[in-house]
């Protein structure tokens, strides 16, 4: 059987760790990483939402996603040079900012809007899973900055955990956390969200060359499931920390 | 058991047709009709390829997608003059593209680009599932045009059918081919992308407030299984007319 | 004497058919079709007028156009893709506007706006005064849906048909209705809109490579009156039916 | 009878004046005045011509038009700072290049581009015109400096003076190359754009109210024959200075 | 000892002048000559400010800086074709408005925004300097205008002259006020803006090849004072015109 | 004499660091450290050269800057998603290159281009400093990167060191190195850029409100010279290690 390029075994995800509070100003700061990937998630305390919510009583989470120029092999074009944010960019954001509302109370946050940033300052793979999982911490510890401002109750606010995870059939056989390496070689490319009650949030399944078939899906589902039940044991380690 | 808001049964797709030959120019062309729901798929020959495939002796199938301002009940804004694309269009381009190109031979297709247009005529839900099926028309009229002109063999370039449905929870039961006002309020929205052969191409499930569980997601795609089916046979009917 | 590609006299446009309530969202819609330039054309209502307007108690008329890249010959470049909308598009929907603001009470209609979209589906010539003849049918039947709600009456409003036509000279002789073949070749190319009481709103002369004489105008002005003349009366059996 | 707001009789134009060579660099230029109307023309001579003209062995005008910012009563916002170019603007700058062309011999220039420039730098009505009027002055000394450098024959290359005016019905009566306070108040408006010899380029009437007849537009047509034919004589007298 | 270009000794400027009154619509206006250098400048009284300043009682300087297409010896894209402006422009327009808002109060203003416009309509070295020295003259006026109206006292709100000059070290010898040879060869190139009273407003000292020496920049400083105080001598001679 | 909100003396720098081989994929990298100031320098090498350049036999540096969007006390837009980099962007990543290419001896660098990003993770006051500081270290760790694979020598192409510092006016006396709180107070603020070997190559002061002597001008440059002294210092350390 093959090796992953890595040398991990199917089922094994990279080393995953969180750096909380990175960032001076940020009401919520973790630099996550997943192996090679490192991601700086802020999480923005403003006054006030978007034109559409207003006096709605409600409050609104957004996200926004981008990657440092050299944070990849060949340095890629500046988004802000380009004038214009690129189709994978928005897809990534918009998954962003809808996994992190599944878990949000939105009406017992207020009339506030948490901005999501996530910063990708190096990759190699999973650069969207590890932005959800880590900016998840980000929003719990904004959160926990409001509280202890007497703004909101954390635990009536943020309902659940979430987090996600990358799979995919590499070399035949279904691997859970792909790298760089292998999702550039990978058949089929799926991202799960899941909280941490084990409700899905979100799933994309991508076939990059040949279909894929059900039992293949369910496999990567299970790899999935675990992979983000620990994902989420790690997030809870990080907040008691 | 409360009744869907157009009283179709859970499995009942909405009444589906494909008009082949709608534009006198392109060299594949087909409106299709998902119930009140009219995308206007056209399939453009170019005899070029873009630049990062150059010399590589391999097609390429891109798509892009609109939607006319007044196609939805209350108009929108004209993209053309925002001066941008939204991310919701340039992530449905994105799915349509990737779609067809699952069931080409982009080698047997030499140095060519087909660029599908899919172009909302009137929205009532499930347009980029719409597009992607009757894409895959406008797709194979273009090829049999170049047949016609022993530029390839159809059968060599288009190794299946692919086609698409949304489903979703709404008003907890499982339900096929949403329209507008099911997905307006649907909990849990799923697309599904698959070849007539079964296999599976794209899968994007989303929780729109609370998660989903593996059972509900499991009934969603036996629905999708038998909806593509059906949208599959409808193809076979359209290119044998 | 050279005959027209389409073995017209040269007095004699092509079929023209307005089919009215092609779109179930807007407050009015008609595809109009000049043999083969087929344009929908919509009417928005919207309960605010542009920012300068704002507590004049007058209303207004605003027109957007727009042509599905494949529309034409060979498929051209999506606007909405290329971030701005050309010199021609601005002329056309400047002309289209106020094409229709020339028969339009607009302190009559008070302060609410009408927006008209014209999308070509198919061009062959002519598109600009196709959409002006069709629009005046989409801008009417929105006019009637507010009589229909007691908000205007349409009489008070709407002040007299207005209706386009293009002539021009090809292989020497002064033709009426353009096709694109025609366009192309044509020495001297005009743009007429006139009131169904025959008064004129807009005139456009182009001289394509030679100057033209007055009494070469003089021809097609003649040309342009009968065509609209004629034009103007489809638009009332349309209406009626 | 109601008086002009300049005093002026309805056939008489404003003092109109060409200073010749306004700038140091460019090949032809001119400062050309219609009474407090002012644009700078300048023709910049380039040794390539657009990229779907190429070895065609044809030349190419082109024009840019600008206002400054504070050419007009209120200051208006810098294109450049907005971003874009006004539909306005552009619909202009079209004008002003097919009118030039219109007494071109492409092919006799050869394979180079002359682009012009018109720029406002004071404006009270009819600007479009002053440019097309100031900018043959801008062409013939440009080509007069490639004559001088054995490049073309002037006399080739240049057939014939072209010079364009605007007229229309203010206070019911016919006038002649209106300034703003006219323009502003102007039932119809109309452009004409004609050659030394007589010949019409580009017509352009428009209602601003309500429609005009076929004798008001005859008359606007006799008065800007006879404008147009002093502007060529002070064309004439500028060049032989 | 080489000579400069022009034959002026190092400490000689160029023949400046002001035209004051340029602009029949602005309230303030200034074509400002240095040699070859022309620029034209308004000042456009607003009663606004921008809306970080409202209701702080305090007024605003803006500036905003464009060059004509053929200003220079090859015609460069004009910005508001190009859809931006340059990077270049933006950092001199920054430059005019903090170098006018040294010499202002703006309380005393009041709530209004003055917006100075400098437009080079022909350039040979030196347009910022030019620009500075023409925009005060230019916003001057447009306060004189504004006193006569009783709306300010110009004492009051002017509290001294702005000028600025350029200076660098040319074939090894610091030169003032250099001319666009002059620029393109220099080593060093220094910008100075300092008020009637000698006071430093803004100092722009760039290497162009190799690093520069203290006592070489101290030889600039002084070139520049002198300079300085010869502009103002003739700012004060302009308005007392 | 009142304190630095940081209680610092006045010519006390904070603490300067820099943390080499940050990211795993750019040919050089370091995080630079002023205080609170954290700025993400890489350095990415690219085969090829402008096209103003090409076969020219000469190499170039060029630089970008950004900043995340919470690097700052409060969050700023994402200049990605508003579409276009702001004036202070420009002007800061034209500053970074320019002093760069002062120390880089161009030819001997081949005809590649080395691309410098400046990214602010967190800022505090002087972020254009401490990037161009950071910058060199980037920029050296390339040029040892392209020396152990031949294609250059280090000596050969950078001839010295780069480094820069701010120092203002603040509470009436001359600080070095100013962070936000100083900087948003300063009355008069400089930024010099000096060699190894103490040349000057730019120098950028402004007067925040009023005009600054030549007395203080020359006591910020007396504190630069010792700042940038000791960031040269550290420079070598941090090389050596």
């Amino acid at each position: 059987m093959k090796m992953r390029p890595s040398g991990r075994k199917t089922d094994q995800m990279r080393r995953v760790s969180f750096e909380r509070n990175f960032s001076k100003h940020a009401e919520g700061s973790c630099l996550v990483r997943f192996g090679d990937t490192h991601v700086l998630c802020t999480a923005s305390l403003e006054e006030k939402v978007p034109a559409w919510l207003r006096n709605g009583g409600k409050g609104w989470i957004t996200a926004e996603y981008g990657m440092l120029p050299r944070a990849t092999g060949e340095r890629m074009r500046r988004e802000a040079s380009a004038g214009k944010q690129s189709g994978r960019t928005q897809e990534i954001q918009r998954l962003i900012g809808r996994s992190l509302r599944a878990v949000v109370d939105l009406p017992a946050l207020g009339e506030r809007q948490i901005s999501i940033d996530c910063d990708v300052l190096q990759a190699d793979g999973g650069t969207r899973t590890a932005s959800i999982t880590g900016a998840w911490i980000a929003l719990h510890d904004c959160l926990k900055w409001m509280e202890a401002r007497n703004m909101i109750k954390v635990e009536r606010v943020l309902k659940d955990h979430v987090a996600a995870i990358s799979c995919g059939i590499f070399a035949n056989q279904a691997v859970v956390d792909l790298d760089y390496l292998e999702d550039s070689a990978a058949e089929t490319d799926a991202n799960f969200v899941m909280t941490g009650s084990g409700g899905l949030v979100e799933i994309q399944g991508t076939a990059e060359g040949k279909p894929f078939t059900e039992e293949e899906f369910a496999e990567l589902m299970r790899l999935a499931k675990d992979g983000i039940a620990e994902l989420v044991g790690l997030q809870k380690q990080a907040i008691a920390g």
